[in-house]
């Protein structure tokens, strides 16, 4: 099972909010997840208003709120952000986001380290969004990060894990849980992060955007298994000959 | 469902009886594969003995068998084994495999082609192994095949699928069902071949040399399931620029 | 030096002369490859004069000529159209194409190797273009085609070398030059099959469609021998670790 | 030509002094790629003497120096390093390199900027070696570094451009030159990150480890002429579908 801070988890499907047609979508597209933890966006919420449309569908199905500061564009805002959503949501638990470049939305490193370490120092329990870099993960998990959440690719971009070779070395060097976020644009993605040593996936775009959103959304959680399964399970090497699975003596000798 | 010839098979994994440790361990992962379709040589198959160690028990957790012809070496090894086969175990069903190279195991196209179209008219139910090559898929669709079977990579290497591209053009094209065999190392690569429209996939070596292989075999079975789930949900585009999921105006604005 | 059947080749850049926006480009584009080994559609040249408008430039520059039975569909077509530029343009060479599918224009292994056989016992010298089928480029040797020309990804997709572990097995196994043909978009493509050991590469629709066809035709020419050059000096070994090129003490240790 | 601060290079091929054999091979291979600007870590240098065995036939060769700081873990020692390196080389250049993770030598984006900032205060010219993270090339850029060095791969793994898509997008959006560093390992590699748009490559390992250096050398200067030019002339659309270089009429209609 995975812990994360003082919680645990019996899915390691983590999803988000955004992109949804409808909101009857969005909440029948996580509930068939079965993720206990979804992000939201500060800005999509109604601060004052806890029977927000988005925020109590998704307490009434038992999941944990991930409020993310999604539109900062350094550590003032994202901390800013972080504390409305605290209040009004009444959860200490965050996803750090801070993307001054609105075309990619890669992270900022510099400004995303200094703003954990404030809110960490506040009580938040803190996620942070990251570009898949080894050194930064390990500065993160030193200020007290309760996880970090490494890049796939860029955010809603569905190109798949291309930084996979950087995501094994998060994993092989992390004391905390590696969540990988953005860009997994299909299972086999979901799937291939897990086999990799990843303690959880998040995924939003590649599930609102797809035909039927919610049987996508019950594909990952299968593919999230699959992959966590066969990392468990320990996969065999890879060779560049063949190898026969069958006896190759001739038949007419 | 997904129907080959005469039957229909709830899953889309199939699997091979090679590279196991022993005997009791291939029956505890077949069955935990949830397999219907299990191929293996006749090399290794007591042909004179029904009740021989390997085919008992997979008649006995209901799986069909699937004698391949394994080491043959061209058109005319593959028919006598195929004959043997039959009368062995009382079976029309071939898994055609014929590679004239001991180090790669690449099967060869001529040979193959003539063996099932003589197959076939002898009235074999023909699921040949073969290169992804799709004008070959087509030829063997038109002899009379009841499946093709083109590889992701060389049998037994774990290296994925490297014909990705080719693999797609001939879910494209065919009008019998695709089994891709040979080659696929993880779940997350089942999962691919089966988002990209494959009917089923056939796993043997990335199983059986598992460090657990009956929780690999669940992990597979579960990748399958993901993937033939995403294709019919309708995967999203792939873009190469990023997209919000949440709304991007700065917080201090 | 590149030595295929009879003829000596300084250069081991092949090219093509189709969809070049007009015959000029097409004349300095292959003049600034220093190709000398170039192909042409049989439809595309004027059969009864051998002035013709492709042709002549391409002697005048000292290139060997190359028809191709591009369009035909079976082997019948292909041995039509070979016997036809035989006669009209006095050469015995020949790049074999057989093609039924109009869409990705993928080769036919059985009508190739039916033609390469005739027309090598009617005295052709056989350059097949096909797919990256290791075992099949063993048969087309076996016939007498005087090299091989595997593919890279489907013709004028410019998708690069999809099939790179498959063309590493035929360089192992070939007795006859190989040549990669068809999808090479980049000089980095090119540099990479040569790196691979193949004997030479044919490009024509990278050249063709880029912005400056001249420039680009020179780039390949240089990639090409930069990869050659790699592969006669040795590539070092991919490793998954990081290893110092500098010394790692600590300065203020 | 490609301008860097105040100086004009001819070469977009750098190199470094790492992991030759001897010293000779070193300068013959240095000779051979054409290079007019090479690294070497401060610790492999006499410091005292001008007339050092690796300084004194570099600046016979007319490279200009970039001293780096391997071996540095924050920016204080690297700052160090800098200063030892500009006293004892008379030179303002300085490749800024900060590793404190020995097994992957990745670098640390906190500490690099803190010493770029800092160093370039001194009146350093600084090129910082970086992860392929677009968010902090743009940062390293706005304190005044002369050029940004992204990454391919862990240094010395020959592994290629595994960060391809974020160098793509740091080209995009820099404004300084963008030098491509560390994990290129043949040619290919090199020829497809100026196709890229980067500025520069800079090749150490591929080049001391090859079987033939100086000839690896030459190969390298090739390819990456070859890429440039590509670049230039401006390369042709991928497609994923095929396209005929030939007309596809039948020839016996």
């Amino acid at each position: 099972m995975l812990t994360i801070a003082d919680t645990q988890f019996d899915s390691r499907l983590f999803t988000g909010t955004g992109k949804f047609a409808n909101g009857q979508l969005m909440q029948d597209s996580l509930k068939a997840s079965g993720s206990q933890l979804v992000t939201m966006a500060m800005k999509r919420v109604d601060l004052a208003n806890q029977t927000d449309d988005i925020v109590k569908p998704l307490l009434d199905m038992g999941a944990k709120l991930l409020p993310n500061t999604s539109g900062a564009r350094d550590a003032e805002e994202a901390i800013f952000a972080a504390r409305l959503a605290r209040e009004a949501l009444g959860t200490r638990w965050l996803k750090l986001e801070i993307h001054p470049d609105p075309r990619y939305l890669m992270p900022d490193p510099i400004e995303t380290l200094k703003a954990a370490e404030a809110l960490v120092e506040e009580g938040f329990i803190v996620l942070p969004y990251m570009h898949a870099d080894p050194v930064l993960a390990k500065r993160l998990e030193e200020v007290g990060c309760a996880a970090v959440m490494p890049l796939g690719a860029p955010i809603g971009s569905n190109q798949g894990l291309l930084t996979q070779e950087f995501i094994r070395i998060i994993v092989e060097q992390s004391n905390v849980p590696v969540v990988v976020d953005a860009g997994i644009g299909a299972p086999s993605d979901a799937s291939l992060a897990m086999e990799l040593g990843a303690d959880a996936v998040l995924v939003n775009t590649a599930i609102a955007v797809a035909q039927d959103p919610v049987a996508m959304a019950k594909a990952f959680a299968m593919a999230v298994d699959a992959g966590r399964a066969a990392y468990l399970a320990g996969l065999g090497a890879v060779s560049n000959q063949a190898s026969a699975t069958s006896p190759l003596t001739g038949f007419l000798d």
